[in-house]
């Protein structure tokens, strides 16, 4: 594995340079199925987080919501894509130009060009070139921007379990899914008014969110938290007289597992949001996002333990899972930050930050089954500051943008919920809640064979 | 994250481009690197999907017979990957010319060409040519391959779980892989009858499968099914008046993660099987491939969830991972369906598909412990036929392929099980199907330390 | 999926070659792309060994210490990551030139070109050859060789699980991840003495260790079996007459989910050892790692299988996990071997020392709680000696190098434990091993609603 066998391997190549500088560059067919491939493997990645949030949350809620609890994530991994097909997609990208929302129009589908250079008998070079001239592959796009808006419903699970009814829960994903993420990802991703040239010249920068602290970890965090309030808190997790009754989840391992496979996942979430892989440039750039990523969750990790070490004498496993994915949500709006050990601070604060809004929002008796609120949140909102202060961005850039996400989302989302509430109900009865969604539900249990100490809580 | 950074990111490279048009094609010899990074990494994925069948079926059989479910899994992925190397790779691939099985030849190691390049102490571009004109590396080819043939197998170990003894199992995985796949596979894949121009005069249409619903999945539903008639059903599933006696798994979130897994690497299984990547034609098709792949699934999903909540009043958590992987198995003979409605439509179709083969298999007194016929082969055929509707098969060459595998992969299996059952046996005692296959098998207990409500059963 | 597909696919690839020869070669800057995109994907892949480790060992261990495991393995991935980054990336590969150990420098960042490039508002040629001089990304180098450092670490956490106290557990993986590792991996990868001329003079080849068979799983073994024997046997293990007590895992599919999970990231750890992809030669080279990976994998699970089998009358599922693992560890200094059958034979070996070693351990009453000294030092040692008998080292020239990593590791590691037992000391009390580190470091259970056998031993 020693490095001098890459020098003799591609000195072939080098020497043909040499000679002819000016072909140097990566021609544009090759660059085409770069940036494809790149959306492609690492969406792949993140589609993997949908698992990662099933086993995180599976870990943390109670054996007899454990089975409701995976339902809920494969289905609404699910609604999400055929949502982003139907309609998210072109609400978020058609269009904009500066606005507030893109295009009502349906079922995104290969590009013409694509069509016809697959189907041709004998392809031309006019046709190559009509595919290759977009950059990348359509579809391999709405794959990777598919499995962001993913990632903003599973957030919500978490926050909501435990007392919630599964279609109405389903119904929220399709609102979620459909229209309020698509909407806030039109604002910057699209080319909204987040990223327009008023918005520079106004707030001295364009909102900066290389990957999504805000438009996607907070998104789900504010229609989670949205959620919480209308819905209450479970039965039993906070006594007359204001005090907190620890529900552990009844499988750590498997939160563990879920936190792992998040943070393998964020590679792909935050280094394919480079959004290319064409040129040296790009491949050097996706290097420091992954470094940048690890070690901000690495940060998140360490700040996690010592603080709980600290101020109970003890290490919390939750609190340093937890950690890791505010580390990472930290980072994720910067993940191009050309000093690492700024990133370690920024992922570091994040593991900082879930370790105090955890009992603030149980003093507040929000009740957030496995802390989604503070990992995706609250931590979301402190990395998109961070890029003002360590970033390209400014802070009123970054403040105005957090702020017009949080009103909108939570605004919105706390409407759906409510009128939830009002139609179908939301909530599960009392007695279901205390033997449990999985047998209320799903007719079935999680763990049938094995002793089950809450079923009686 | 926004598209306009893509844009300046490749602006040399198009500025280049448009100077020098007849240089716009990938090299060949990117091209080599691209088709075989390719295979390698679509590999990889796919080589996950066996952990996922080994969760998906720890998790669906009781705690008895868990670790023994766990071993046979690691085992027939290792035992695959053995014989495809020393005879399968052979039998499917080699002189195969429009008949019903390749060459009898060992070992298949590498190219020639191969070993030339890499043993050269300078490589001559002639060197070089010899190998990428082969398009691929040749090992590359034999990897992707070779997890396929692991997949049929691990179709097979689900269903005739809790009640067959392990060697005769292994042996039986042994068969399949070395020759039954290999052989099914050498008649399209290899270029055999299916794919002959004797065929596509005959039947309109070569018989098309491109990543395998019936040439792996059902290939591998028919194996498992004639085992499962030739073991006879698990002491207790069927009572005396025909009841079916549940036997719920017992560990949920495992089978929920098991499912993750192999959607996960259900896009390196179709992906892959665009067999390149060497041209923006490749990445555009493989994008549409991935797209279709996930929003099959995701209608299988939700079309399970409907059918369970329609006809029970409640959703079932094991149908709807069911109806995943039935949405999966539907597109895979067609995931470069060019609309991809028609994918939702083709995937829904086997989650409603999977809801009703499961009870009619119990009717029939079939005991499948995890589904797989019903999500493997009923969905297998579906998908496959749906290429004649929607695709660009015929229905007759759809059907004719069908049951030729159907054919030819049940009664050798049924000939093989019973061959085994006469010599060996294949059933466990009556005293260690009650006490469970790990204690009698491998002496051990999955869970030493829980409680074990099924001991008695 | 039949492969003439592939020949039209790039037959416009083809064409142009043939008139072009002297443009055949992989463009330099394409080559960086490919080169980089290889380290992290790969690299991402091997990542994910942290949580198979972590699944492993959390299935091994009781269920009292299962969270406590859990901790420890996210632990030390961060602190890995953390150290390489601070000092250890330097340590290893900074101005070794033949010597011991690199530079002491600290915050491996991004290359000033790399920068350079990256923040100029219009790249040009030189920019871009600067940095493809490089030949990969700086930091998508940092990130292959941080998560090998993690591996190293993870092996540690196993062997003296069940009995160590958190923190000291963790100071010791600072220094093995700061400073053994990196001067271990200087002495070959940084090119370092055994990667000398005088070496090469003197022993007849240079030390050959293709991923690390000696250089990362030796050297975490060593590290491990001086932490086992400083810190003593778990409470009970062996009998006052020399009987060994089996303290079984307690979750045998997470132990199997862990094994497939180091299975698939293994892929990444040796084929991304090739370092490089930006030729054909590197293609089809990496392609030959894969598949000598996966046949020594299977050759150790069936070598253990039939060995357990013939030994004992029934087959060990754990022996079989690990008879992956030692088959996976001993191709690991090797991977590069162009016949395959002789990778079989290798992993089969590796199958069959796990074996032995396991009771060997047991009779010296080293408490190796999972396996891991035999499966990676055992193993490691058996691997790096076969490339002296079947590949390009001498073996005189491999003993060499085991002996010396031997050496410097063991012993150093030895002090180190030794200086932490007689200052904070290292081992819990015998009443928190009792009641389990879970309880006594976490103030938590892993499984909390289920029945808990163990906790009474």
């Amino acid at each position: 594995m020693f490095l001098k066998s890459l020098i003799s391997a591609s000195a072939l190549g080098l020497a043909a340079v040499a000679a002819t500088p000016a072909l140097a560059a990566v021609d544009p067919e090759s660059a085409f199925v770069f940036n494809s491939f790149s959306f492609l493997i690492n969406g792949l990645v993140v589609m993997f987080m949908a698992c990662g949030f099933a086993m995180l949350e599976a870990g943390l809620v109670r054996t007899k919501n454990t089975a409701t609890i995976c339902l809920k994530n494969i289905a609404l991994y699910s609604i999400a894509g055929l949502m982003f097909y139907l309609i998210g997609y072109a609400l978020m990208y058609t269009d904009v130009d500066g606005g507030f929302v893109g295009s009502l129009s349906f079922l995104y589908n290969p590009s013409e060009a694509e069509l016809a250079l697959i189907n041709a008998d004998e392809a031309s070079a006019e046709m190559v070139a009509a595919v290759t001239g977009n950059g990348y592959a359509s579809q391999s796009d709405w794959f990777f921007q598919m499995v962001f808006v993913a990632t903003a419903a599973s957030i919500v699970s978490g926050t909501v379990a435990e007392r919630i009814k599964l279609w109405p829960f389903l119904i929220f994903t399709i609102v979620l899914t459909a229209v309020i993420y698509p909407i806030i990802g039109s604002w910057e991703w699209g080319g909204g008014w987040l990223n327009s040239e008023w918005y520079v010249a106004t707030f001295g920068a364009e909102f900066m969110d290389f990957a999504g602290s805000t438009l996607v970890h907070s998104t789900g965090g504010w229609a989670a938290l949205a959620g919480a309030i209308v819905l209450g808190a479970r039965k039993g997790k906070f006594g007359p007289d204001g005090e907190v009754r620890p529900m552990p989840g009844a499988n750590l391992p498997l939160a563990t597992l879920g936190t792992f496979i998040l943070w393998f996942g964020w590679f792909g979430f935050n280094g394919g949001s480079q959004l290319a892989l064409g040129s040296a440039l790009d491949a050097a750039a996706m290097s420091i996002v992954f470094v940048n990523t690890n070690l901000a969750a690495a940060g998140g990790v360490v700040a996690a333990m010592l603080i709980t070490q600290l101020r109970f004498g003890k290490v919390d496993l939750t609190m340093a899972l937890n950690g890791a994915i505010a580390g990472l949500v930290s980072i994720t709006a910067g993940p191009d930050l050309q000093n690492h050990l700024t990133s370690i601070f920024v992922g570091a604060v994040g593991g900082v930050i879930v370790c105090f809004a955890v009992p603030l929002l149980d003093k507040l008796k929000i009740d957030d089954v496995v802390g989604a609120v503070s990992a995706h949140l609250a931590a979301g909102i402190w990395g998109t500051l961070a890029v003002g202060i360590f970033g390209a961005g400014t802070i009123l850039g970054q403040l105005v943008g957090i702020v017009a996400v949080g009103v909108f989302v939570f605004v919105v989302s706390y409407i759906v919920w409510t009128v939830l509430k009002a139609t179908v109900g939301i909530r599960c009865s009392e007695e279901d809640e205390v033997s449990g969604l999985d047998k209320a539900e799903l007719g079935m249990e999680a763990y049938p064979e094995f002793g089950r100490g809450s079923q009686t809580m």
